[in-house]
């Protein structure tokens, strides 16, 4: 294991440059740790005369990603294109099929074909890693698929959008509104141009998807990844959520309960003695418990030319170490098939935020509505009268099961002097790191 | 790959019966996992008689550790026999002298003689493996040897003793004196009847010895450490503390300066703004920084049967699938000779708590005191006069070299009006995870 491990680098965006970098300024310490040196000899992507900052002479160039996926000269692929089609696909195929390992951080990807991936890399003995997709720098891939080995797991759940953490932040550090709050972080760099798989929660369920598969030993399956983003999270509500004791995140939560896997992603109110509560701005944190670990939390940077590269990096330390290990943690045949939750078995407590007319009579006929569908409020907070004769009527409900939830909201906003849709958020109570149920 | 590992276990304390337990709990998870079976064929402890709630017969019984570390029949000798001389030592050195791979969560004894282990390991190309030493169920360990391994890094720190973290929260909570917090432990099970190791800081010594050597690449130096313990933190300094947006933690830091290596265990007062804060009660966390992952903390629990026996089995699934890696991150001949860095180099904040004699004039010494060691202050609190004629005077003094410190408290000490000798705590603002300098 002396000779050096050949790598070639598909796609030169942040994440490509930042590996390359890594790779130049930690040669010796990477040859000192695995025993052998990491050289990179090929690359490709859209410009080949883009300035970039790093030297790409010395390279290698590919106009063809899948070509050089195929190149007999290398060991790994490195694919950072993205997009769950197209070339990233065909290029990982192609290199997995022709016993190249692949390390990859496209979250789309292994959401989409992760399964079929693996499946070529052990028919080909090679390794497929993607720790980079899931919560950038965080190693929590390995750590579950290896660390963990040992445990039964049941339950993993994260704030894993730092783009939606920094909108949540500033919203609650400033009191102004989701709309303003993107656009600021649209100018930092934060958010793209088109945010939507940010704050719709798609990303968030990317990575969730992965990350249930590695922890559960099951197919991936992001179909039945339920999601909602954060767009409708107001600064009332955050307002409210302070009030409460509460901070609202977005969360990615999946569990195998025995009516099957629940994969969802929504805003959720985490209680402030959480530690989640207090992973803020950018930051990541992914909780995971074991049946004999208990619950572990891993906080750190989920994105970023460095963070991403360290975790990319890591992937071909490993390589270069003659590390093979199941992609998630299982080989192929022997993942179970998911069965997916049905949504009404769910069980929380809610936050229910009303506009309604104050008038004599309306708490009573949300009560009732309640009542009707066995659904027990904890504690209720009327807000001030608004000018135009009516008040906020904020709830908190009990743990019960959502089907009963929709079923009083649905008669609730049926009533005349309801004036907007209610507004729901899942009251997230975890039993962990200190926090008792 | 597919015969079964086989693994001898020397010591049936609670953790060496978690270990058995959760072996059998995941015989098949586990064989999935690995492509093969984890088996103890043998156990050594001090009583063969000892109803320990598993049943051990199946497995050959040895008197002698040192004895089974030798046998033929086995891949992996588990060491949790505790100390760092004797038997433990005799016996790992054996089994690894003898091809086996050992797997320990023997702190002290890695603290000692890890880098002679390490050595022996190399020289028979098996694993030494520690995982269970550092913070229990925390897998830190192989995180920084392989998911950091891109990484260059000079700091890492953590609460990695429980028992402390325990009773520093307790006091907090309840305003309790040390001495009465720490009996209770000691009926709980959570402090032990000599608690000396870690109410010193001695077992936390340990644990940042060899964090310090597999995340910087250096020798073991636990000789280097120096260790403050928790016994002189009073009810009132946690109650200032507060006061002042400060929370007391019993810290282990390494860092890597220019002028060598720091390696300290001290109580610190850290903001409320730094995650570290949050970890309460028996939790340990662990906080590393890469120059490319930036900041990393990892929080779950640091002790007990099962999270410590999920460290050790997770070692031994890193063995079942093939792996091995440098125990301290890079070959024993590449380990760095540390150079310890002079304690008079260390530069901190300080919190001082003086007890003073109410008298004109006294401020006026102490700050005269202070102004000739170069010592600024950043905030001072007079606290209501006591019975006696004396006033507790508590300052924050800005960051400082230690040298200055120590030579105007002595100053301080030395003036008539100063009762008690000065209690001096560090004020740590660590520039991580969202907090600055």
């Amino acid at each position: 294991m002396t000779k050096p491990l050949k790598i070639a680098v598909a796609g030169l965006g942040t994440v490509g440059v930042g590996v390359i970098k890594e790779l130049k300024a930690h040669a010796a310490l990477i040859a000192d740790r695995c025993g052998r040196s990491i050289e990179v000899v090929a690359v490709s992507a859209q410009s080949k005369t883009k300035d970039r900052g790093v030297a790409l002479n010395g390279y290698r160039w590919f106009d063809d990603a899948v070509d050089m996926a195929k190149a007999d000269d290398i060991d790994v692929f490195v694919e950072l294109i993205g997009g769950s089609e197209g070339v990233a696909r065909d290029a990982c195929t192609a290199a997995l099929q022709s016993g190249k390992s692949v390390v990859t951080a496209n979250k789309a990807l292994i959401a989409h074909h992760g399964t079929e991936l693996a499946r070529f890399s052990e028919e080909n003995n090679v390794s497929l890693c993607f720790e980079a997709a899931v919560a950038g720098g965080i190693p929590i891939i390995k750590a579950i698929r290896e660390s963990l080995a040992g445990n039964g797991m049941t339950r993993v759940y994260g704030i894993m959008n730092g783009t939606c953490n920094y909108i949540l932040t500033t919203m609650r550090e400033t009191g102004r509104a989701f709309n303003d709050v993107l656009a600021d972080a649209q100018k930092l760099g934060y958010a793209e141009a088109d945010p939507t798989f940010d704050i719709e929660g798609i990303d968030t369920g990317h990575k969730l998807a992965i990350l249930a598969s590695v922890t559960f030993g099951t197919a991936v399956d992001f179909d039945h990844v339920t999601t909602e983003g954060i767009t409708n999270v107001s600064a009332e509500d955050i307002a409210f959520a302070e009030k409460l004791g509460y901070r609202i995140k977005l969360l990615g939560i999946a569990r195998l309960t025995p009516d099957g896997m629940e994969q969802r992603v929504h805003p959720a109110m985490v209680p402030l003695e959480d530690p989640i509560a207090h992973v803020e701005d950018v930051f990541n944190a992914v909780v995971v418990d074991g049946d004999f670990v208990d619950t572990l939390m891993f906080e750190g940077r989920g994105a970023g030319e460095k963070p991403t590269a360290s975790a990319v990096v890591g992937d071909l330390t490993d390589i270069a170490r003659g590390l093979i290990v199941p992609a998630f943690s299982v080989p192929v045949a022997k993942l179970k098939a998911p069965t997916p939750a049905g949504h009404d078995s769910l069980r929380s407590a809610y936050y229910v935020r009303l506009q309604v007319v104050d008038q004599p009579g309306v708490f009573a006929d949300v009560a009732t509505a309640l009542k009707n569908n066995k659904v027990s409020m904890e504690s209720v907070l009327q807000h001030g009268r608004l000018p135009n004769n009516t008040v906020t009527l904020v709830m908190t409900l009990h743990d019960t099961s959502e089907g009963y939830v929709t079923k009083a909201l649905a008669e609730i906003q049926a009533l005349d002097s309801v004036l907007e849709e209610p507004r729901l958020i899942r009251i997230e109570r975890f039993a962990s790191l200190g926090v008792t149920d």
